[in-house]
């Protein structure tokens, strides 16, 4: 039941491949965000997820473009009406890089660190784009940690670093949220940084082919609109491909694992004064290319 | 399709609840262990995986007696026949406890600890009972770490300590392998303990209500026969009541989270001269009433 869209809305397999997941009647969904704003449910595809479309792009690719050239019916949202949610919602792994910028491993008086460090977070912290951040009750020094996350596509274990770019799906923003006193508690960061709710991702996950240099990418993070984070992707210390050759050196990655780079310097607990998240706060990660991860504040 | 067995194996609805998960040649299922070294495949009680039998725990109970009690065609294996691997081979999450006994915290010459030091290890390392340790040729500290794991049944947040027995499905043994030249290199221990391979667990998952009391189980570690960990659960710093408050005020509990308890004194880099795993060691984790979870070690 294919119906084919009005001639301007046409030239769908042309369009940057933004991929989404979405709430939809039946459950989550896998679509595609146009830049109009509408989203294309690609379902049809056979693939039920994320997951799925990653773990078989080179396949799903093909049949996701004949979908956006030829829609089923009611396969396509008008704008704010799918309800994002995380691109991948439950990644296979959640993995953190610390201190992996020059001028934030300056902020915390940290040493230039000679091997990535590395942490996780669970995936029950995941939430998707506009979906709130809850501010634990029992934590005081709720912060926030803008960064460019980079998701794998084809799996492997010891991926030469040269061969980096095979392995790579996408690239999305990423906020890893982080109770400072529930981080630094202990010698061990992961409590601290796995409240639910504290990895929001998205809105969408970049295929890429869309992105020539992820070593080059402009990042911010404001909140209500005030700058606190910005950097470039240029100041990494570990780059993308140190780190897929340094963790698949230890453990095997595979497809839909995430991998957040490690946030610049602005951090709030850096700040003098600190610049703790407050209930009202909207916070806005945006990776340049990446669009905007946007998340309003709310208290426990 | 159903036979009966012969009278002498009839007792089934009195066998303990060891769960396990084995290959067959559909792949994984899950199944129970008899004491006799049989193993009843349970797959047609509708639960195709681990997860989702403790996740329906309720429902499946009788069912899965129902099939011990008149098994269908093809589902006993004889001792030796049927495959096991880890009980739970992909568990949500893996998280594990350090420096959580008094004897262990003194031999690492760290103070006891007012909040538990929590990390998480990556599924990917998870093997099951025979598999092979394999030594990464990149560390010279590779150590072992026998602890109790116990399984969360009941999701959940928020949940108060008393009512601990309403969440925990069962326990297993657990080793928490560790590369101790990785785990020290940066102030995070994640991955030290994740090489592939690192998270050795079963050989079952003994259902909660077989164990009275967790609290008071005699833990051992031999390698080749020599015993190099002996202890008893008494010395638990946080008990399982406190880890399950705790963890579940920050995130939320899913069922088949696997939490390890951490270890106790007698690790092989605390040992003098230190002790660390070679290839041809066969490693045994045994906890009081929980099997003996043995594991080859090989060479990279």
């Amino acid at each position: 039941m294919a119906i084919l869209l009005p001639a301007a809305a046409r030239c769908y397999h042309r369009v940057k491949m933004r991929l989404v997941t979405f709430r939809s009647a039946k459950g989550a969904a896998p679509g595609v965000a146009l830049e109009d704003g509408r989203v294309v449910d690609v379902s049809a595809a056979g693939f039920p997820d994320m997951l799925a479309l990653i773990a078989n792009w080179g396949e799903a690719r093909s049949r996701v473009e004949a979908l956006l050239a030829a829609p089923p019916d009611g396969a396509v949202f008008a704008p704010g009406e799918a309800a994002l949610v995380a691109p991948v919602p439950r990644p296979p792994k959640l993995i953190c890089v610390g201190l992996n910028w020059h001028d934030h491993a300056r902020e915390t008086n940290l040493p230039i660190p000679e091997v990535p460090t590395i942490f996780s977070k669970f995936a029950t912290a995941v939430i998707g784009p506009g979906e709130k951040i809850v501010l634990p009750r029992s934590s005081t020094k709720p912060d926030y940690e803008a960064e460019l996350a980079f998701v794998i596509g084809k799996g492997g274990r010891y991926i030469p670093a040269f061969r980096w770019r095979e392995h790579v799906f996408g690239y999305m923003n990423f906020n890893d949220v982080s109770a400072r006193d529930y981080q630094l508690a202990t010698t061990q960061w992961t409590i601290g940084k796995s409240f639910d709710t504290f990895a929001p991702m998205g809105p969408w996950l970049v295929t890429a082919d869309e992105i020539e240099d992820p070593h080059d990418l402009d990042i911010t993070l404001t909140i209500n609109g005030e700058v606190l984070q910005s950097s470039n992707t240029s100041h990494l210390i570990f780059r993308i491909p140190d780190l897929i050759s340094y963790l698949s050196s230890v453990f095997t990655l595979e497809p839909g694992d995430v991998i957040s780079t490690g946030t610049p310097a602005g951090v709030g607990f850096a700040r003098k004064p600190p610049r703790y998240l407050r209930p009202g706060d909207e916070v806005t990660v945006s990776v340049e290319r990446l669009g905007e991860l946007r998340n309003p504040v709310v208290a426990e």
